[in-house]
């Protein structure tokens, strides 16, 4: 280590700074889950190789944390939450009402080389419905995701919902000789369209006997016909008024093997990034995971922190409100300046009572000067600061916004009067 | 797998039911965090090995997660979260002002015989204070160790601060001959008076050349005389009225090896159960960390999730506040009932008009009995719901809680009269 001070390749640390970063992300993402009528749930971050190993199939198995415990346990550290998330819902579904409505925000671990939008450890919102087969749960998914990027300020134009359904490549793979068997590494190459050269492609395709154009030729003659339940999920979000925020755009299938029907992904209005989230109808996993011995219709949408962060902070509607929120994230209410050492233990005791009466209070610890305490007060954003000084038990009180102050008489009950000073408006600052 | 649908052992999955009792903690964590002017900050899980493995030392480096990943990095899964945070102020500590008044809640892993208390991944709240050497840093810690009991509902009597001070120790060391280099093992086995048989400890001691009785004499001699530093914490923790929550106790010396000052832990009142939390003063540790390219004095609270749970789930007041806050959880204010299933439409469209009114609304995703409805109403804790019927666009709007209702005539704004209805008293059952 040395004087290496950083955290491993593709981790991050979150100092205060970068953590309300975080905060304001899992606060919205929780809003919204909460107004859709989602429960929290948590799976543990360390889960057998082999539930992980089962569902996902391709790519993300090669870029599994993945080894063995103390007690000879093949074990991975999650690339992502669904498998859990099925695994505990087959356990437990029986003491829940169904459908069941589920949201988690936790980390996740993929051995990936660190690039833009792509770390080691990241965090995922997941919102999953398990019990519902009908296109109206796809629906309210899709409608969570819409809500998700406007709580977060995104504006209509601003980004765009890509709506396709796994079930019209698989009318197109029977009509076209490719079976069962081959269908994943199939859709995976539909998915590499947007992302490698024709040339690949083309490649790709040969032990498919099938042509790129044939391809493309299906892709652009989509249209809200080629599926009944992308009609379903249309009729449904129109109802809503959220139908214009989604395209059909039968390129989107989803990296992963378990997906069987509507699926979406989430995409910057210019798609200059990789999609911000996605999802879609995972109806066969919990019956895979638990080898036939339950069953749950199911779909999903997820979202991880790094896409979005970026480009919130390249979008001006989106940052300013962060700022705007950031700006209201004072650590206190009040910090109590010791402008007489000598006072020291009656401070101690007022920033006791403050904190007590359940407002947030802070002091210096060690003597400091005055000005320097004034300084660490705005540093907490506080918006008051009470003076203890040699004319205690008077104390002053100072509104750090305004630059007024007003004098508390020894028999004030200085909790009463903050507290009707921190239900007042404050002036231009906070307007 | 088969149809094992368990975590792994030592492992937790938190459904619905048990997130909500770790939320409720977290918040009450958080709270108390906020209310003494700390900020919070987030460490990776994974960190390199030579990071913890230099830092704790002794029974902790036989408990760690530790693997190979896949470039090569010998890598720990976080037993703890010190050494992270140490590593993260040193590296960032010049774009704060000091002293560091951090928290962190997040996940850790040790690799015990899962039992009572103790699981392979727990939840850890930690608080610590970074650059100020003063007792009056201390104090702040224990203050907020005695608020976090108060905050879940423990009443004075039922837990109890032992304080004690390692410099104690080191100055019984000195007198009785044991050099710096085996204080560490000395402190280990003096950890382990409580809870080891005497012929055992003295098996230990015997290397020492000490007898179990001087050890025994020294710890029950101890009074608030014995430390410079804990008189001071005595004599700030006095001016706050919180003294008389804490005992001075020299038989608490931390497990970990690098405590340097005052140390505390925290025990129900029964002392039933093993410490529910602890700290004390590391000022070495960032020091260690960064090979002396760094130097920060701080001192450092940590509970974590498994016992206190235990604890609160045994006491009255604590448990009754628990579950008169569960039955404030609704995750929704408002259930729309759909009466006439040819007005579905209607209903999801009131649905998400109440949410983007801000407003939590749920509603069934499929055809539904209207009994059921209510009934999956019920389950929501939802205070109210809207019947939307065949006299659409006239609404039914019904109190859950009285069971009373009221008629919406057509023209009526719902979200406007909902949030009406939310601002009112709800009579005997939310009294």
């Amino acid at each position: 280590m040395g004087t290496n001070h950083q955290p491993l390749t593709g981790f991050r640390d979150f100092a205060p700074r970068e953590r309300l970063q975080s905060r304001y992300l899992f606060e919205a993402w929780t809003r919204v889950a909460q107004r859709y009528g989602f429960s929290e749930y948590e799976a543990p971050v360390l889960e057998s190789a082999e539930l992980y190993l089962k569902k996902s199939g391709g790519e993300l198995s090669e870029q599994l944390f993945r080894f063995e415990d103390k007690g000879g346990r093949d074990v991975v550290l999650r690339p992502e939450l669904t498998a859990s998330l099925a695994r505990i819902a087959a356990a437990q579904q029986r003491d829940y009402p169904k459908p069941l409505k589920w949201f988690e925000i936790g980390r996740c671990f993929r051995y990936e080389k660190p690039q833009r939008g792509r770390l080691r450890e990241f965090y995922q919102f997941n919102a999953d419905i398990l019990g519902e087969p009908s296109a109206s749960a796809d629906a309210e998914l899709i409608a969570l995701s819409i809500d998700v990027m406007r709580e977060l300020g995104f504006a209509e134009g601003e980004f765009v919902i890509r709506l396709s359904d796994r079930e019209a490549w698989i009318g197109f793979c029977r009509d076209h000789g490719i079976d069962d068997s081959r269908l994943d590494g199939f859709l995976q190459i539909v998915d590499k369209i947007e992302r490698e050269p024709e040339e690949k492609l083309r490649t790709l395709l040969e032990p498919f006997a099938i042509n790129l154009e044939t391809i493309l030729d299906f892709i652009s003659g989509a249209g809200p016909q080629c599926s009944e339940n992308l009609q379903a999920v249309l009729t449904d979000l129109a109802a809503r008024g959220l139908d214009h925020f989604t395209e059909i755009d039968l390129s989107i299938v989803r990296g992963l093997a378990y997906y069987t029907g509507v699926v979406f992904e989430v995409f910057d209005a210019g798609k200059a990034l990789r999609s911000v989230a996605g999802g879609g109808r995972y109806d066969s996993l919990v019956s895979t995971i638990t080898d036939g011995s339950s069953d749950l219709p199911a779909t999903g949408y997820a979202m991880g922190d790094c896409v979005i962060m970026e480009l919130l902070h390249d979008t001006t509607g989106p940052l300013s409100l962060f700022q705007a929120w950031r700006q209201r994230q004072a650590t206190c209410d009040a910090y109590v300046v010791i402008a007489d050492e000598s006072k020291r233990l009656e401070a101690v005791r007022l920033a006791n009572s403050l904190r007590q009466a359940g407002l947030g209070a802070d002091y210096p610890l060690s003597p400091t000067k005055v000005n320097r305490q004034f300084k660490a007060a705005d540093q907490t954003l506080a918006r008051f600061a009470f003076v203890v000084g040699s004319e205690y038990p008077e104390l002053k009180l100072k509104n750090l916004n305004t630059r007024t102050e007003e004098t508390l008489a020894a028999g004030a009950n200085p909790i009463d009067v903050l507290r009707a000073r921190l239900d007042e408006p404050d002036g231009p600052l906070l307007a």
